[in-house]
């Protein structure tokens, strides 16, 4: 199986190598990280570059593409290019599918007209501008479109996505493989029991990196 | 605060990922990615490179440096210059870490005698042959050594690294600027309660990488 991740100027690193670590764990799945042209490209804090071996101008034939988020997903939002490619991708995934604010490049390439779908939970109310149908959910499937929350919530999706792909067997032991048992020290990563002054502060963290990228 | 990732050929990328996104996401902590030679290396699938900015060559003086695992620990160990670097940057360090398998790196580098330490679960009792005490737990903290179990384990050590490193506060709200309120669809992610089957099955997985590494 086939899974392509497109990388631009800005992406979350964790929104791509999330996902990338569940999927490629798994037998008989490989994984492609495409972009502008093949070459490192920059995540949004200008720190990390990952490599992309394949460029948008080759035919995309993936089974699943995972686009991620970030901070450079503003200015995505008019490059012709990664859209164009992620409308054609989309024509023959049997799986498309977001992390955090990727989501508003699946909406900008024209794919969540009427769909359920969510994003970072800063922005969910935004999906609306491109008619979806904003969800506060970890993971959100409409049809063959999944959408998940933010950065972290890419690994969740992906498992869910890998028994979809496989069987839940394999997924399983992907989960094991990695040994993804999580116990943050603290209860603090959603923002429906968040106190609004650190809400407030976590989103203009993420702001301070739109500035930086 | 400096915070250094070192890469080497065959490393997991989410080993250094998920600690860097936490750790990144927080005002004044800078994260540099180091290696034998500035440029991309390789991760343990092959298919995805991360670009290391800085060298061994370079005096260390970080912070806090976080040492990735991967089935390219293996040669890793007789890797001398990476070996030397980690003893070197321990020397100034506040914390050391590791995350999955570079905990043995941290061992061969002469950092764990005596230390409670821990690793990816399909390894912990052969960390004894470092002179380490072997624990079965998400992240151990013995002094300035912090080791995290398998792969995912890096972003739980790093809420509770962030939060020493700054304070309580920080840390949470980068957790929920990274919306880290886990949920994965399956129980599968422990050693403790896997069945035997896909105990071994996720381990011939995770060897599998290895000869292709």
């Amino acid at each position: 199986m086939r899974v392509a991740i497109p990388l631009y100027p800005g992406f979350t690193a964790l929104d791509a190598v999330g996902p990338y670590t569940v999927l490629a764990a798994a037998p008989g799945v490989a994984v492609t990280f495409v972009a502008a042209e093949p070459g490192p490209v920059r995540d949004e804090q200008g720190t990390l570059a990952l490599t992309a071996t394949a460029s948008f101008d080759e035919p995309p034939g993936y089974d699943v593409i995972v686009v991620p988020g970030g901070t450079g997903t503003v200015p995505a939002l008019s490059d012709r290019r990664l859209l164009d490619w992620i409308a054609r991708a989309d024509a023959t995934t049997r799986w498309t599918t977001s992390v955090c604010s990727g989501s508003f490049l699946l909406g900008a390439a024209g794919l969540l007209r009427g769909r359920r779908a969510t994003t970072h939970w800063g922005f969910t109310g935004q999906l609306a501008a491109f008619g979806a149908v904003p969800v506060e959910e970890r993971v959100v499937v409409d049809g063959k479109i999944v959408t998940a929350a933010g950065v972290s919530a890419g690994v969740d999706m992906a498992l869910w996505l890998l028994a979809e792909m496989t069987d839940e067997e394999t997924a399983k032991t992907v989960q094991l493989a990695i040994e993804y048992d999580p116990a943050p020290p603290y209860e603090a990563g959603s923002a429906k029991t968040a106190p609004r002054e650190r809400a407030e502060r976590a989103l203009s963290w993420v702001l301070r990196q739109t500035a930086a990228a």
